[in-house]
């Protein structure tokens, strides 16, 4: 009789507390819709503001590219990204006309930095050097990188390996290692330097007056 | 004369220099003001995709105030949350009803993490513990907590510095220790989980089967 009694009531809590775990869920279900409703939202105005970008960015890269040594001096005046960038590519990267980050159609998927350089600079034959970075289906990311093409004698970071340690690759954190290198690393800092610092405004490290910038004077219009 | 031929090249050169500066920067205008359009209609977005979240988060409220020992089955069931929470503190958590977050009108501002109790629990008198995460006008962050009113002889907290050691406040990663903390800290992780993990879906973590759990069985109403 007591077990009778006992068992229609625990059925009961039990359907209750299933009927509860359902509506919890059902709520649930709702807020998730709205969620994917707001990311679609936020994705499509992200979209919508890079298309207005676009033809204002087109106009910088093309007014930059007639400033000479635009991109080295933006380079050199950056704190992280100047520590990147010895000599002898700081001569490269005078050919450097123009930088540009392009997002995929789909920006969730990846993006591009894009290197134009004067096709007649000593170092290599390549005219852009692109460097793309994707995340790949399983959200893994992944980089893809244009092979430059050396003029003969002209592969400085070769030269160095030819000269020094064999450890080269792994202890180079210079900027055309940064660039040939297609495994994702630490190196990617630049990366994120130059996409979400220089790329946003590179004018204001352009112009960084020269006490706060690394280098000395070499555009010889300063007053002293 | 040589002097004088160069004088007005130099600045006629001057001259395309500044306006290529002055062209770059007005684009520059022009891209930081769509830059901050797009901020502005992405936060539009978030603001009205809150309020139409809001009466559902409610009604979730609502129902799972109604499950026993909802709040503590969940926050044992999630693998780091589960580390933090000590035996006495399980047990003061069989009272926690609800856990709330609520952005602030601005919501670039913060939140708040509002913590509802059973009014007769035998901790404290208190029936909601909210702990405020503010971002400053100098971007600093700021928590500001709910003084707890213990029921005599119950603080748990308190008890443990009497019994061990003087080195409790830095040494105990207790979720309450989390929660009495108003400086910010490495226990902000706590936050993390609760606003990040936990507030958008608390079912999944209630719902985890057994096996992937800290706990053993307490519900009582697995087939085993
Ligand atoms: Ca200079
Ligand atoms: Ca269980
Ligand atoms: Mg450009
Ligand atoms: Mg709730």
């Amino acid at each position: 009789a007591e077990e009778g009694e006992l068992s229609p009531v625990a059925t009961e809590d039990d359907a209750l507390y299933q009927a509860a775990l359902e509506e919890i869920d059902d709520c649930q279900s709702q807020i998730d819709s709205l969620n994917e409703q707001a990311s679609e939202e936020i994705l499509a105005v992200e979209v919508r503001f890079n298309t207005l970008r676009k033809p204002h960015y087109s106009k910088r890269a093309e007014i930059i590219a007639k400033v000479p040594r635009f991109w080295i001096t933006t380079f050199m005046n950056h704190p992280q990204l100047s520590l990147t960038i010895p000599e002898e590519q700081q001569h490269c990267l005078q050919d450097l006309q123009n930088l540009l980050i392009e997002e995929f159609e789909d920006i969730k998927n990846g993006y591009k930095i894009i290197l134009k350089f004067n096709p007649n600079n000593p170092y290599f034959e390549n005219e852009s050097l692109i460097k793309e970075y994707r995340l790949e289906g399983n959200g893994q990311p992944k980089s893809v990188v244009t092979p430059i093409k050396w003029k003969p004698g002209k592969n400085f970071l070769a030269d160095n390996a030819d000269r020094g340690s064999r450890k080269r690759k792994a202890s180079d954190s210079s900027f055309f290692s940064w660039f040939t290198d297609s495994n994702h690393s630490s190196l990617d800092e630049i990366a994120d330097i130059l996409k979400d610092e220089i790329w946003p405004n590179p004018l204001q490290f352009f112009m960084m007056p020269e006490a706060l910038s690394e280098e000395g004077d070499d555009d010889g219009d300063v007053e002293d």
